[in-house]
């Protein structure tokens, strides 16, 4: 069988991760003449900006995930390949992977494997919170918030009622603010009906960030706008504020010297991620810096420092445009332009060509506070309200078109039935690598 | 606050078990002169007739589960209560939960719990097959489905690729006929472009039945129908064939005295269910009858003999027209027809009015074999093909309309802008109760 992934006049670039940058950049060489192999060890790529809408019982994990084979199936010289990197020799161009025996050699590589939960020194408080960084923890979410209405429906005690309604979420970013909004939309719009002994509107949201104020990479008007939609909603915004210790069922928050013991049932913690520990590991074999957070400081055309043909993009990469302006943030549209920008320079590289730097074209951002409320920061125009939710909407749902997601579950069912393509065949669940 | 639920005048209901045959009960109580508390150890109905389609991709749990809460919000007289019941006192009229300290009284009591999967005195089989019953059951058999093509697309030993790529189904029923077609679809329709170095077309799937012939509770022709276009869709039909043992990734087959051992990845349980363990509880407590099945027998309008205001509905009970008619098949429309009979039965009672035997009204039974394909015995007229399948799509688009179900995510995401309803808040995972 004569297949472009078996010409060997091809260079053999191994991809690994299926977010966004890798994903992109993969799209990217798809139909070139290079052969592709995505590594990932999940079988599907995750639209992460929604996951907060799973973690409040909106969407569906199948909703917001596509698999990668599916994604990917139109190119003849990519394949996908699930499994994990355990080791990467770069002296012989080789990776070795956690399900194979033999080790894998590339020509090039570009890493895409993305952020982990960040608890700042604080592991232990991994298990006493909940994260929202995959399917897994998005679903645990999901399964905690809503027990705990139903286990307050039955308290009689009014204190530990009290306590099982509050919900405490750490961090101010803009996974704070969806999921905040998401709550107060919940327990003020969707559940009050539902439940006949208890009054779900009385729940209690409180975000807290040390900062002093939410959405700090926004424009000052624009946090004080998601503030006040945010306290319109029924949450408390608690800026200046530091997690001293997180307790079974309780919090410890300090602000201003003075420290505030709060009994909550729900603590969620949006505070921060960082870098997969692959980054560490490029660190020790490649002898290249990383920064605070795990980062691979990266060259102006997101190489390695001393390995022209190893690539590091997304939330992996460290990346400032010059020496002393701040490194691009961890967002959707900086991983998807550096994966094209990086499949655009191998095809360069192996053309013998040369190649512009990297450059980031911001095209601003937006921040969802509650249904039909949004923030946004489009090319220096500030918008809130309605419009600026019908624009961040209107951007998702592109995307999610992009991916082969199926927006509506009866056209999935005649997609299935025309098609016969299955979308929801998603490997998810604890174990799956254990 | 003054509610129905609080009227010391209405008698109380107490329902447990929110699927079909609990979940109609109290529909048909909802605004009537009655308490109603209904109990699941969920809080959600699953629509368990499309329970496959998760397991093979084509679903996810929030298209076919509802929160119990939302389905019944609208009436004022019935609460919902996630919990278990853990002990039954007749002589006080009075049930023990796992999760209250008090007992709770009853007037009447409904009880309606279901079935699980049966292994036939093999318990052990449980642990290497994948059974069909619950939410969790669906997303396990979905994960080792598609690690299965995701194995033996990296297994080079054309062996063991072959084991890998064999699926055996266990019991020839509409669950097993089902769970055949829909795989066969998937590795010859869904799957083949996705995978580069393996053909999922050559995947093998068995269906194994004890006895003569598959869909036995159907008409021979319609048996005929199924067997022939399974085989058409490359399902192997092996009736007349017992499992003689399973072991790690065998299993061993017994027909006309010849065993044979087959080397296979995945092996699929659909040969049984038996009543859930309430029954047998009931024997010991009410001194009532079971059947093999652990399914109690129940008296003409659906009462356990000797305790007139305690019921007993859907797979969890045994009746019989005649003393020598077969008793009813555990399928939705027994337990749905038996809910709602029980509501008027319990109405009739309040009244001090006398009510009739129940009597089931048979409008027949569809099973799906393939896309577009199914088989249907309506009124004793035999249908089949795409007529049939037609039929089946209808009803059951119909029936998860009634609960409230998404049947499109981009109308279940306008519904949740316009409605704020939030409708895929499922608790599931392994753990909700340990």
């Amino acid at each position: 069988m004569s297949s472009p992934l078996t010409n060997r006049n091809y260079p053999h670039v191994v991809i690994v991760g299926g977010g966004f940058g890798g994903l992109y950049a993969a799209k990217s060489l798809g139909s070139k003449p290079v052969r592709v192999t995505l590594i990932d060890k999940r079988n599907f790529h995750l639209f992460q900006p929604l996951l907060y809408q799973i973690a409040t019982g909106s969407l569906s994990p199948g909703d917001i995930a596509s698999p990668l084979r599916s994604v990917l199936r139109d190119y003849d010289n990519i394949e996908v390949l699930m499994d994990e990197v355990v080791d990467i020799l770069p002296e012989t161009n080789q990776l070795r992977l956690k399900e194979e025996p033999a080790p894998l050699s590339y020509d090039m590589l570009v890493l895409a494997t993305g952020s982990t939960t960040h608890y700042f020194g604080h592991d232990d408080w991994a298990e006493k919170t909940n994260g929202l960084k995959t399917v897994e923890d998005a679903l645990d979410m999901r399964r905690q918030v809503f027990n705990v209405f139903e286990a307050a429906e039955k308290e009689r005690d009014p204190e530990k009622q009290a306590a099982l309604l509050t919900f405490v979420i750490v961090g101010g970013g803009p996974t704070g603010v969806e999921l905040a909004g998401a709550l107060a939309e919940l327990s003020n719009f969707s559940l009050p009906q539902d439940f006949k002994h208890i009054d779900c509107k009385k729940a209690r949201i409180l975000l807290v960030d040390m900062g002093s104020r939410i959405l700090s990479a926004y424009p000052e008007d624009l946090s004080a706008k998601a503030a006040k939609t945010l306290e319109k909603l029924g949450v408390t915004v608690r800026s200046n504020t530091s997690v001293t210790n997180i307790e079974d069922s309780k919090i410890i928050l300090s602000s201003n010297g003075k420290t505030e013991e709060i009994a909550s049932g729900t603590i969620l913690w949006a505070a921060g991620v960082k870098a997969s520990p692959l980054g560490h590991m490029l660190a020790d074999k490649l002898g290249c810096q990383v920064d605070r957070g795990g980062r691979v400081m990266v060259e102006p055309d997101l190489s390695v420092s001393g390995h022209p043909n190893i690539f590091v993009i997304g939330d992996l990469a460290n990346y400032s445009h010059t020496a002393d302006s701040k490194p691009l943030p961890g967002v959707a549209p900086v991983a998807i332009q550096e994966g094209r920008y990086v499949a655009h320079r191998i095809l360069k590289k192996c053309a013998n060509e040369t190649c512009k730097p990297f450059k980031y074209q911001d095209k601003g951002s937006l921040a969802v506070i509650g249904i039909l409320e949004a923030v946004g920061n489009l090319n220096n125009i500030h918008l809130s309200g309605f419009m600026a939710w019908l624009i961040w909407a209107v951007i998702h749902i592109s995307y999610l078109i992009e991916f082969d997601n199926k927006l509506m579950v009866m056209f999935q069912w005649a997609w299935t039935l025309t098609t016969r393509r299955h979308g929801a065949r998603l490997i998810t669940g604890k174990g799956v690598y254990d």
